[in-house]
């Protein structure tokens, strides 16, 4: 079965500077490509993305450029560094931005548009917060709708304190990261298969009128 | 199909005090169980459980009895009260003794015990701190090897500052709460399912000796 | 003794439209003017910041105008709306730009730029993760010198789940942010005379030295 | 000028297990030294804490002796090990039981019992979660009255995934963890004897009840 991945890299670096993101990201596609993964890697900040919460701010915003792959895509990942101990300014922009997909959702099922896709998260700083940006993303994409594997993160960081990052410290050495990263693929392609040939069946729009009825 | 729930009520109040957490487990449970779900309820603080990171900790441990519950469900979910922002000290040594599920790895796919679970939490407060709470725990359960589906949490909580729990404050009828534990019920229901007729096939320990010989 | 706020509006909306945490920083702004406070309030999104880590990202970056404000301040508000449990992206990259300032220290005490500052935040939403908003931008603003009173923090949030925001729900009537808002205000202007007068004399620089002694 | 310095350490292992959080707790008390500071360390779960949010839980409580340590203190450490990313249960269950305080106001200014005391955070872990571990202790302190001063807290973690700790690893050699424990010691130091020659003035009664004139 042939599966499609987004893959958003939330660096704070335009292109042609080198992001450590995304040569972490390059792994995981490196290892889902044999499992029949075609990945698309978008590096967010080399796009024109206006701050909001809705699918379309302005007319110059690209957002909905991104938002279409995103639909499209079997498998989204959120590639993101740290920044004082949290994800950075640009995939918690990301995030805001995908409130906007609540406002359309299918009309029969009331599902929304990330429905039946499957997480992932890609994180990698100096020194330390790699656990509070994989649960925080990963918990938001499951609001909007994403199914999230077991051990469905891989990050690098290094010790206490500031210091070489992923592609200087030689990261891509690390065991515990080279583990996850396998993890991380193989999970990610065992649901996005599972879930195209049983999409999930949930009615939120039947069960939003039940719970209106039995409340206030 | 017959499913099975463990569900830990993590309330900081041993029986027979009322658990505001506990009232919401019971909305839960009642949405489940139509659905086929025979529930368990498991109040932590009525067992002795000693804090640690092993699967037995000192002979008087009550967790091995607990442990084989979460065992034998397909669904898994903490209940629990945010204190101070975060979720409860009783969560968090639950969470804590599941380190030690980690040693008991399956021998020929080095899946660990939790693996092909489904989780969920409930989380009850009278301010604020329930997404902290659900994205920590979701979180901490993936890596034990739990799936998350989407809208896998169901909160309450009052307005800012201290004020009137769930129960007296009438949280059972809140729109919001009422509508997130139809989704989570029915999300849970449909994940256990699948998992149980479609399990996960990744087998990590291959991938850790692949990891291995990658690594430095 | 006079002094100076400077309280950064970290909404996602750009000028005219209506901002909550707007709304309830003037409360803040009004309480402390009889306390003999000049505030200044800076609405981040009305200018173009770009993404990035130092003091000047490029030269459209009008960052160093908003720094240039900090710096003479006496008393710095991070005041931020919360979307999806955490601080909003504005917020986020006005921290991450603040990390530019460690580069900016002073030459015999190698204190930073705010150390001596007093800071506190101000966060609105309309559901749930304002201790989180608070603690995390508190916390990065104590890295980068800032002193923390208690109650350092004033907040408003709804029920859980989507509903109105602070100035339609009428939070402007609410008891707890009323009570903290006056905290905070007494608070921030103490400490702030109380530095005034007795600037810290950590030597930071020194200590950094003492440190490679004893380190590898 | 005498201070005095009280120190939890929350570590999850009875006496006389290795505590790894204990041997970076040394490191400050040895630093805060010379500086006038007299320290004691309490290892909190050689105590029988019952779980709760008051001041006395029951006849067997022994929290009532640890509580009294603290109102003696000019200073109050929280260190922590990290446990799936964020602060053990024992600190957890210590922040719970501090709840109780609240209740113990002083009838003329409506300070609660730690008002004025100075608050820092020691964290080890051998991966990930500082940043958050920390962010969240001092945040709680400052609701219950504590002053945080700049760079308050001071980490060991070491690389991604789980490895040797902070012993073990030789983190005893580390520079930014060295270097981050004198900026912390004095800077608790500095702002103890501040605080002690200059009480905090805010009167937390008034502004209550000022604030209830002006709310529903």
């Amino acid at each position: 079965m042939k599966l499609k991945a987004a893959i958003l890299n939330c660096t704070l670096k335009k292109s042609p500077e080198v992001s450590n993101t995304r040569a972490l990201i390059d792994k995981v596609v490196a290892l889902m490509k044999p499992l029949g993964v075609t990945s698309e890697i978008i590096r967010v900040v080399d796009y024109h993305i206006s701050t909001g919460v809705t699918s379309k701010e302005g007319k110059d915003d690209e957002w909905p450029k991104i938002l279409r792959k995103l639909k499209h895509a079997d498998i989204i990942i959120i590639g993101t560094p740290i920044w004082f101990g949290v994800r950075g300014s640009v995939a918690q922009m990301v995030i805001e931005r995908l409130d906007g997909t609540y406002e359309e959702a299918d009309p029969k099922t009331g599902q929304f548009p990330l429905y039946g896709k499957v997480a992932g998260v890609i994180v990698t700083g100096n020194e330390d917060g790699a656990h509070h940006a994989a649960a925080t993303t990963l918990f938001n994409l499951t609001h909007l709708g994403c199914t999230v594997p077991p051990n469905a993160d891989c990050y690098w960081v290094g010790e206490a304190g500031p210091g070489p990052s992923y592609i200087e410290a030689g990261g891509g050495k690390h065991l515990y990261t080279n583990k996850t990263a396998r993890y991380l693929a193989h999970n990610l392609v065992f649901f996005a298969k599972l879930l195209k040939e049983h999409p999930i069946t949930t009615n939120l729009k039947e069960l939003t009128e039940e719970a209106k009825q039995v409340s206030a």
